[in-house]
Formats: C-alpha cells, structure tokens, sequence
C-alpha cells in the first residue's frame, strides 16, 4: 500500500516554457515524459531525462496524439495501426535519450485526449497495448475501466492511477480540462490519502466511489504544483 | 571490393506518395529509412520497416533538419547540440520498430541539406558523431571530407559513398538539387563501375578525381530509379 | 437548374504531388483551393490560384482541421471559436495569394473530416458560418442537413452539393473515406444527372432520397477524376 | 523627429505563453503581430488584434521563416519565390483577423532570422518586397543596409528600425540572440534619445557610428520589456 507521486515532465517546447520541472522533480518518484507530440522536443527530451537521472526519478513516456497545437488535449478519431504506430514512434525516440543516459524506460502513459479515448474506445485501448507490448511496459490508467481491462487481458502490468488536482463525475469519469487550476493542497492531499488508504474518491457532487490509486498524479501547469506535490507526499507518510 | 547499393526509403507521408519502394527495395542491399523529418510518418515507417525485413535488406537511420515542407532539402543554422538531439529522436523513433520486428539498426545517414551540412561545417559533423556514437553506428559519407575526418577521428565506422544519380562539380562536391532528374541508367552504371573498381569520378567538367564507393546511393525519387539500380548491379557484377 | 463542377484542387505539397490539377482545371467551373492545414502550402497555392486563373475558373477556400498527417480526414474535438478562428486563418492566406492575381475569393467549403462535423455538429456548424460571415462567402454544403439550416438562418448563401464519386448511405448521409477508389464515370454521371434534373439520389443499399444538387464534386484523388468530369458534363449537357 | 515604439506581439502558441502583451500593449504605437511560422496561432492572432484595437495600437504583419520549434530565429536556405510565398500566406491570414475587426493592416516586419536575412542576401530583401508590395505595405529594417536600398528600390516605404535591447557590432549590424536578457532601463533610454535625436549608435566595443532611427523595438520577451518600454517613452518625452 505505497502510493508513488508522477508528474507531467519534460513539456516545455523550443522557447516556450511549460512547468517548473526543476522545482517539482525533487518531490516525485516517477516524470511521465513528454515525446514532442504534445509538447517538448529533441532538447528538452534529453534535458529532461538528465533532470530525472541526478533526482533518480523513474522515466516513462508520456505518449499523445498528433496536436502540438492542441497540446494533445483534443480528441481525435484514429485508427487502432495509425494509433499504435505514432504511440510506438515517441517511445523508440524517448528510448533514444534514456539509452544516451544509461537509464530504462520504466513505463507508459497516454496523455491528455489519448489517456480518455484508451478508457472509453476499445480499439484505442488496444493500440495503447500494442504498442506498450513492444517492451513490455506497464501502463498507467484508470481503475474499474475498459483500458484496465485490456491491458491486463493483454498481459501487461496496469498501474491504478489517481489524479490529486482534477474532478470525477458522479460515475467515476476522470473530468479532463485543457487547462488546469490552483488546487486546494490540504483538500488534494487528503483526496489521495483517502485514494490509497480508505480506496475512496469523492465525486463533484459529494459521493463516494470505490477507487484504486497505485501512483497519484500531479499535473506540472497546475498553478501551485509543488506545494499539492509537498502535501501528498506528507499525507501519504513519504 | 564490393560495393553495396543503398536507397533512400520510407519518404511518402500520409495520403502523399512518394517513390516506388516496392519496386526498388529487391534491388538494394541498404535501406535509408526516413525518420519523420523530412518525409515519412509512424505508419509508413512501420510498413518500409517490414518491406525492408521481407526482403533482407539491411536498415539504416535517414535522418533530417526539421524541415518537412522542405523535404530536408534547404540548410539551416544548427547548433551542435541541438542537431545532435534531433538525431537522436529520429534515430530512437526508428529504433522502435526495428524493435517491433526484431530487427537491428545497422548505420546512420544524415539526409539532404544536413548530408551537406555535415561534410562542410565541423560542429555539425561531431552533432552527427555525437547521436552516432550513442550506439556506435557506422556513418555513411563522402570520402576526402571533413566529415570523414571527424566520423573516424571519433572511432566510428565511415562508409565512403558514391552517388549515381547526382554530378559532382570540380571540386569533387556532391551538388544537392531539392528536385532528381532522370539519367541514363548505362551512363550511371559506368560511373559506378569506375568508382568501385578505378577509384575515379568524373565531374561535371570532365575532370577525373580519385574516389572511394565503399556504398552507392540511388534516389528513389529519381524518375528511373528501378532501371538505374538494376543497371549498377549489373555494371558491379551482382 | 444549372449545376456546376467543382473539384478540391491545390493539394500538392512540398515535393508530394496529389491529383493532376493540370489536367481537371480546364473541366471544372469551381476551385476548391486547399489553404495548408490538410495540403497545400504556400508555393503550391500561388501556383493553384494562377491555373484557377489561367481557365477562368472561380476559387474557393478548401478549409480544413489542423492535421496534415491526416489529410484533415480525421474528426477533431473543436471549440466553436477555436475553429472559426482556424478557418479564418485559412480564409485569409488564401486571399493573399487572390489579391496578389487580382481575384476574388468566391465561397468556402469544409474540407474532408470538418466537412461531416459541420453537418452534425451545431456549433461546429456556427463556426464554419462565424468565418465565412467576415467576408459574407457562399458556403457549399449537404442539403436537408443541420448546417443548411444553421447556414442559411445566419444569412449565408447555401449551395447544395452532390458528391459525383461518393456513396451515401440510407439515411442521406455521406460516406466520407481517407482514400477515394475509382469509380465508373457512366455510373456517376448517371448519378448526377438525376440529382440534378430529378432531385434524387440513390443509397448503397438502392433507396432513392430526395436530394438537391446546385454543385457538384469530384475529388481530385479519385484515380480517374477527369474521366468522371468528362462524363458528368456530358450528361449534364454541358 | 518623432519615433514610435514597436513590439512583437502575440508570440504565444497554443498553451504555451510568450511574453506579457497585456502589460506592454498600452505603452507602444505599433504591434508587430506574429502569423504561426514563428508563434502564435488562429486563436492568439485574434486576440492580439482584439488587444491592439482596444488600446488603438497600429498593427503589422511579423512574417517569419516556417520554423516553429526554432522560433524563426535559425536562418534557412529559401529561394525568392518560396520566401515571397511564405510571407505573403502569413500577411493573408493576420488580414483575415484585421477585416474581421474593421482594421487595416500598417506595416510589415520581418521576424528574428529573417530580419538579418534580408539585411544581408539581396534575393531575400527581394522576396519581402515582392510580398510587401501586393499591398504597398510600408517594411522595417535596418538603416544603411542593403534592405533598405532594395526596398526603397522598389518603390515601398521603408522605415528605420533601433533596437533599445539588443546590441549592436562595431559594422552597425545588429547582433540577433536567440534568447533575450535584461538590459537597463535607463542605458536603454540613453541609446534610444541618441539614437532618435543625435542619429548615433554606440556598439558593443564603444564605437559610435551613425544610425536612424524611425521606429524602435523592444522585444516582449526581453524580461522587463514594461521598464525598457516606459524609460524610452520618457526619454523620447512621449
């Protein structure tokens, strides 16, 4: 019953900055690294995967549709091969600096748009797997959903994933913004510590549903991501 | 004194077609496989990548500036590190479906402009050197060049090139053109028998020039492409 | 009940050629000039807009979803300003390159995937009408469909159009692909002289639907696009 | 003898910020509007009209080379047509966001690499002309060089351009960095009163050499561009 904290890392892009991933990667165990799709490129690729080594952070690949200008937060209607292919694409190219680095590639991660279609769409869900299979890679999702369930049928690791500074809907439905807000600490905290202890998340309208939160996420353009960061892990006794 | 041929491979993107790969790729023994940033997309390397392993033919990285409504074609100012980051995406991006059908990178190849770049500016050179080195790739190249130098002063494999289908002026300089012509399959055939075998090319003047052809280059946009191919084969006793 | 040819043009780019332009421009009376988000770019539209030109044929402004790699032929989640502004964008560069030849921008059509969102979607379907109100353009779309009426309640000039190398199935609805086949050009023209001069078409399983046809489109990958154009005019008896 | 402060304005992209032009657009006469081939996009473009019109600040067009992830400032080998096209595709579409707000377009500006372009390589200077002069637009540059000679040439107006943060070497050309630090307010001010009223430059090693001085930029990411702007206001006693 040991939660780990990720975050969005690594979506910076060319001058644009995007996050304090410098301030936030003390605080986390895993950075889901952005593969150029949605954001970053090549250099921030690589200044991310060196951030990560000197914290001793676990790297996966945060892997999402084609829209940079989108920032991959705009659902798209994809093939499962199309799907698969450009997912496989950003793992081999962040492989390529972890590989510079010494490192692994510990997971996989869908973003924005992409982590919603792969818990509603079978077919998405399926390319996901496709290509995690490759290397085998645990994927992280939601619990109790269509994605879980094609991953573990597929015989890959799925992690239960818990989102510290985003809503449910009253079915459980992870509510996915393009932006995000300021988030209470002491509330995100004590969502998660109830996530992991109790296995319970609070919906927008008050009730309680069943949760699993194997890794809790914080997203890194939440206004005050490092303080939500600092008061999760306290919660949880890390 | 064997020489081998190698065709740049994989350049359609999307609904765009471009070169009959089918037709050329029993005729080669190396494919250039584009990466993403000049031509190319996940789902047509996934499919040059099977064409490729189908016909045993081996697959290097052809890799480009970022530079897709240019096709790779037109220079541009690079710093060392941020080319040799580019590189390294495209050359991991590829890596992954090598991967995907168990299959090996087995050598690198800076595209168009960057091709030129690379023989002509030394801090591009090392940023090919540089992504190269990460898997210890050997380098295609034109011999006698600062390219050469630099590629073999840094412990990598240099695999001397000789173009079919391009002039090279009198200096002994490949002139890179953004559109191919077509040319006399038997005329191409002699100049790569001379190149192997007596070490000469002849520039556009007439003048002769020692050379090296360790491997031979033939444009799959080049309208005669499949006749040029078969024509250096036989010219080469394969 | 005089129909006119249209026919996407201009979708050329970079060094990938699609369609041949040259050779259904002299057949056709509308342009439908592609504005870079689906094909296209810069060269190939000053390029397109002077055979436009050339034949005396009227151009309008083939506007598309951000998505080259899809060819625009993939639905996206759009915001209705979000897309009004894209399309105004695309509206724009193409009336550059009109002023440039002293021409004028004569209506807009959606392209491929945002074509179909705009028949369904209501406020993709004000978003369309949003851009084409700046410069108060004709917009050529499904008729009996949701954007007819929202088109036409906003004051917009509606024309109706009939798909030459399409099915249409039982509801009347298109059936849009992301590849066009050959398609019998008697069997087409057959088609269009029905919708034309009787007001109906017949679906993939036989129906007959009312149907009205004030334009009528070929697409310009359809393999045998100038075939078709010959025989729709012929039967149109123009 | 009276100069107007110019700023680049609008560069944000998608989710990704640059800049802070609500801050800096009340202290300047001329909005230097990015078009997308640099920053910016559909969405940002309108806005930044929308915030130009309410503070009654002139609008031009700030073309750049297609180079995104470089931020325009990476030159790039193009040939005149291809320039010409490029920039005449991004006045296009910025006068889409201009006629839909009743404004007109004043002016163009090269942007970041293209700017030093034009200054130096005659076919580019020629390529801006081609485009400024579809619609008589009035161009900045670099007094004494050979742009302003070509464009005047040319029959366009041509308006001298200072630098207030950026410096300049001992030949008067300026020095173009790819990021921009913080310069003193009040050294800022000094060189801009010189520049305008006394028509002296001062050069990174003290040399003083003459300069005009029509229009004078600041860059909205110079980090406090709002001090620079007012400080130049006050000592040019606007």
């Amino acid at each position: 019953m040991k939660a780990t904290l990720n975050c969005d890392m690594g979506e910076s892009f060319g001058l644009y900055s995007f996050g304090d991933d410098a301030a936030i990667m003390p605080h986390i165990g895993q950075a889901n690294v952005a593969c150029g799709f949605h954001g970053s490129d090549p250099g921030h690729m690589r200044r991310t995967v060196a951030l990560a080594h000197s914290h001793g952070v676990s790297v996966g690949a945060h892997v999402s549709l084609p829209d940079l200008s989108g920032f991959g937060r705009r659902e798209m209607q994809m093939d499962r091969q199309e799907m698969a292919d450009i997912i496989l694409y950003q793992i081999g190219a962040l492989k390529g600096f972890l590989d510079a680095s010494g490192m692994k590639l510990d997971y996989l991660k869908p973003h924005g748009a992409l982590y919603g279609m792969a818990a509603r769409q079978e077919h998405i869900a399926h390319a996901v797997a496709d290509a995690a299979g490759v290397y085998d890679l645990p994927v992280m999702g939601l619990s109790g959903t269509l994605h879980e369930r094609i991953y573990t049928e597929r015989g890959l690791t799925f992690w239960a994933e818990f989102f510290a500074d985003l809503d449910y809907d009253d079915e459980g439905r992870l509510i996915i913004t393009r932006d995000h807000q300021a988030v209470d600490p002491a509330l995100a905290a004590e969502r998660c510590r109830r996530a992991v202890f109790e296995g319970l998340l609070t919906t927008v309208s008050g009730k309680h549903l069943p949760v699993r939160a194997e890794t809790i996420c914080i997203h890194s353009d939440t206004p005050n991501a490092v303080q939500i960061a600092q008061a999760v892990k306290a919660a949880l006794g890390q």
